[in-house]
């Protein structure tokens, strides 16, 4: 099928769902349904049946899913069965703390480069990882066959960065500037901005309380 | 109008909108059209419109949207026309990010308290901060009328603080754990977490590049 025939809004739950699979694996669960994702997500079930629906009959009637075999198909349709190499570009506070998260590596992501312009950091030791000097980008990503990166460099340096990053080869971009990158159409991108976040949530507060 | 009754998925584009505002008012624009909006931001013009037009008729036929007018409805709209408090718990490599951050201001949101539990860090400064005991987080988000708080503690630690603001009266968080927090509906809950980021485009890459 046409990957772009599904809706986004669908591909974008479907991480959700993989998510909710593995917390009930390592509770020891076997068997979940379209009921129990739901209630933990706060969706319908009748939602989680329709979204898995564009991809397959996964589970069935009556006695659900079978939760190893949901997480294998989920892993394949979201191409997490493979290893993914990613770059991450700035070293900050930012930096440092994406680099001790230890779930990229089982959710199909290896970071494989970490680099900054900042001549005090290059050469320097970050965990296993040696910062190099962003100068060397186009190399680092050919050489080390990286097709993702992670920007987490300072606002005003962003979209060069964005630029370089396409120029170098990378096919998709996860941006903690609180800016809209300007980019090819091919390319993807997603953004992490706590302040979009934020303001999705205080539409629903009852500002009388305050 | 009931704010239930308007569709999850248009709220969260709400603040795209305001955002891509934000940038056009900085370069100096008093007019935009649905046509512009919609190009930044990856989305049709169609779909622009349809979203405002719950809300009212902020545009005219052939002359567009008065972008200053249009900024300060949808602040009215998303309840960000006010001041929000913030409390950040934990103040780790990505706590100091956060403090680092300076759109929280300009966008609605004013970060009151922050906390800790390591002895090490309370009483410390951390910019224009000095961390707070976690242990005192019922009273300091009684005293500094807090309604909205950000979780940056470790994964093992993150359901026992979402607890403990819940209980304290909070009713609006923000998680970087990647955790589903199990929380009362009432709760308004937004989690950050790269790894759904990450794979919601890996389905879109052509893996036969890898």
């Amino acid at each position: 099928m046409n990957p772009l025939a599904i809706p986004e809004i669908v591909i974008r739950r479907l991480p959700l769902y993989l998510r909710t699979l593995k917390l009930l694996a390592d509770r020891g669960l076997t068997v979940t349904s379209s009921q129990e994702i739901g209630d933990r997500l706060g969706i319908t079930a009748t939602q989680v049946r329709k979204d898995l629906s564009y991809f397959g009959e996964f589970g069935k009637q009556g006695t659900g899913y079978e939760i190893k075999y949901l997480q294998e198909q989920l892993r394949q349709i979201l191409q997490v069965d493979r290893t993914w190499k990613l770059a991450l570009i700035g070293v900050g506070d930012l930096g440092r703390a994406l680099l001790r998260f230890t779930a990229f590596e089982e959710s199909g992501f290896e970071m494989a480069a970490v680099l900054d312009r900042d001549g005090a950091k290059i050469g320097r030791q970050v965990g296993r990882h040696t910062v190099l000097d962003v100068a060397t980008l186009p190399a680092v990503i050919r050489e080390r066959g990286i097709q993702v990166a992670v920007i987490a460099v300072p606002t005003r340096d962003a979209q060069e960065i964005a630029d370089a990053l396409v120029k170098a080869g990378i096919r998709a971009i996860l941006s903690y500037a609180p800016i809209q990158l300007s980019l090819p159409q091919h390319i993807q991108v997603q953004q992490i901005d706590p302040i979009l976040s934020l303001q999705g949530m205080t539409y629903y507060l009852d500002a009388s309380q305050l």
